[in-house]
């Protein structure tokens, strides 16, 4: 049965390197169901990652991310290069989250073979959505893709931690964000390397991108690959008529501009080094917690555990330690 | 040493329980760090809480939540509860984040003894944040709080994880927030026991109300709680005469009927069941955390683990599952 069981998984994993998107769905649902062995599926898959330029493209709701991501699926399907996008923002039109109308125009590219685009929906991945979301990633690369881009919201501790699975990470705002704007600096704008401001075209936008200039200079002086923003790009990434549209060829510079930097630089080594630590973190994270759960339910001794701590007589301190010094070669 | 460090704690405690700021403030300090001995500490902490009502406010940056809570804060004085207030959003007023005008507003409550604000920042808690709130809530409990109000931004799976501290969850919506209101619905909609459409004397505000209304009848079926939603209260939380804001009565009173359901229902029990299991899982892949990567950096396997998957010789499953076996008593 497991004999038969890994056949399988080799054959899923040839499809998978042939570039079948079959495969890569059907992969994709066993990750994200964390089906028994996922695991002995990525390691499968993993030595066939790494070489595929990874991009983030963060910023709030509505900051216009995935029609910019449309136009950088269309410039470097121009260059021949085969795209993947993982759309994790639950309202992103690839997350058919948005209008109908959104939707349609996003799926243009459902029909050209070079590109694939999955979304992550925000649910169901208690603990586990970074996790995921980097087992996707590496089933992507694996996949054939030579750009793989990560689409998220750029709020909450969570999505910091997704955002690290990127290498060049491409900050989107606006000049109508007002306070998100805050929300942003917080947490993100210190590893964006590249830093959009769209929907330039709106009022008030002169004045933003300068105010912006003004305080990133500061923020971004600490950034420890060496690389400096050295400025906002402006850019309009929806208009009714294309000769509106704006900043993009700057934008696709920009970011072959920063994967050249890494390259050369030799910072990408250190780069592919931070994300393999994080992702030993997360499956060390994720396994540990299946483990001791597994064996606490099978017990019944969980439901005991919170009985106790909801009479006062023990409280969540006590039983972690309690139940770590039964797992644990303490 | 041991002892002396545990007689301190003791002494923190006892001044906590008075109701002491500066021992709180300390002791979330404390905790924020993951100092040593923060277990022992909390232990100390535990048994005092559990009698506050818990409210979580959640809505986007810039809905107007800190506003509402200025406004519960000061009608729940008015009753004579000793109110706490952890901002976890980073862009808060109470976080410092806003603009001058805004944080002199709310400091107002500054003066005030029944009142504790603490924000947390976001930065420096990876795979932290749910915890270290959960422990900063049960601290502002054991300060003798009738009511703890937690604020976050409603986006991502770790505010997901917050607002589970909660027992009534109000969240926060504005009919100018467009795309927002898609992400909002796929995580917390259904978590919230109260819905608020502040900022309602903006244009379209009559028509958003009916809209979520329709939308909301529909998700609110399935609360396992059996509380319904009945409907949105309209909210103006901000303006500049006294008499032009609205809703604020209503807010206060839906707070209460739901406490009063909460407990007459004896879903409160159930509840706070929920919650000590989401403690027990966050303090559990914290402290394995912790204990695994302790015993990996002490014998710089770590960074030999990290060589040979960059390599290529090795994956993060392998690596994962030879050190559990290291670790775990399988």
């Amino acid at each position: 049965m497991a004999e038969k069981l890994s056949e399988n998984h080799e054959t899923l994993v040839q499809s998978l390197l042939g570039g079948s998107r079959r495969a890569a769905a059907r992969m994709i649902t066993l990750v994200e169901n964390q089906s028994a062995n996922t695991n002995e599926l990525m390691k499968l898959v993993y030595p066939h990652t790494g070489k595929s330029m990874v991009v983030g493209v963060t910023g709030a709701a509505g900051s216009g991310k995935s029609s910019l991501i449309t136009h950088l699926i269309r410039k470097f399907r121009d260059q021949g290069k085969r795209v993947g996008v993982v759309a994790v923002d639950p309202s992103s039109p690839f997350s058919g989250g948005a209008f109908l109308g959104d939707r349609i125009r996003f799926q243009a590219h459902a029909l050209d073979d070079g590109v694939y685009i999955r979304s992550m929906s925000s649910r169901g991945y208690l603990g586990g959505l970074a996790r995921s979301t980097s087992d996707v990633v590496r089933i992507m690369e694996a996949m054939g893709n030579d750009l793989v881009i990560v689409e998220t919201l750029g709020a909450g501790q969570d999505e910091v931690d997704i955002i690290h699975v990127a290498q060049t990470c491409v900050l989107v705002l606006t000049p109508n964000m007002g306070d998100d704007i805050q929300a942003m600096k917080a947490g993100i704008m210190e590893i964006a390397d590249i830093v959009v401001l769209n929907k330039a075209d709106l009022d008030g936008a002169v004045n933003c991108l300068r105010n912006l200039e003004a305080t990133m200079h500061m923020a971004m002086t600490h950034k420890d690959s060496g690389w400096a923003v050295a400025r906002i790009i402006p850019t309009v990434a929806s208009a009714p008529k294309t000769e509106d549209l704006q900043g993009i060829d700057e934008l696709v510079a920009a970011i072959t501009a920063h994967q050249a930097y890494l390259h050369e630089s030799l910072v990408i080594e250190r780069i592919q080094a931070k994300r393999i630590e994080q992702e030993l973190s997360l499956v060390f994270r994720d396994e540990v917690e299946k483990f001791i759960f597994k064996g606490l339910s099978g017990t019944g001794k969980k439901r005991q555990y919170i009985k106790e701590i909801l009479e006062g007589s023990s409280d969540p301190y006590s039983v972690v330690e309690e139940v770590l010094s039964t797992f644990l070669k303490v």
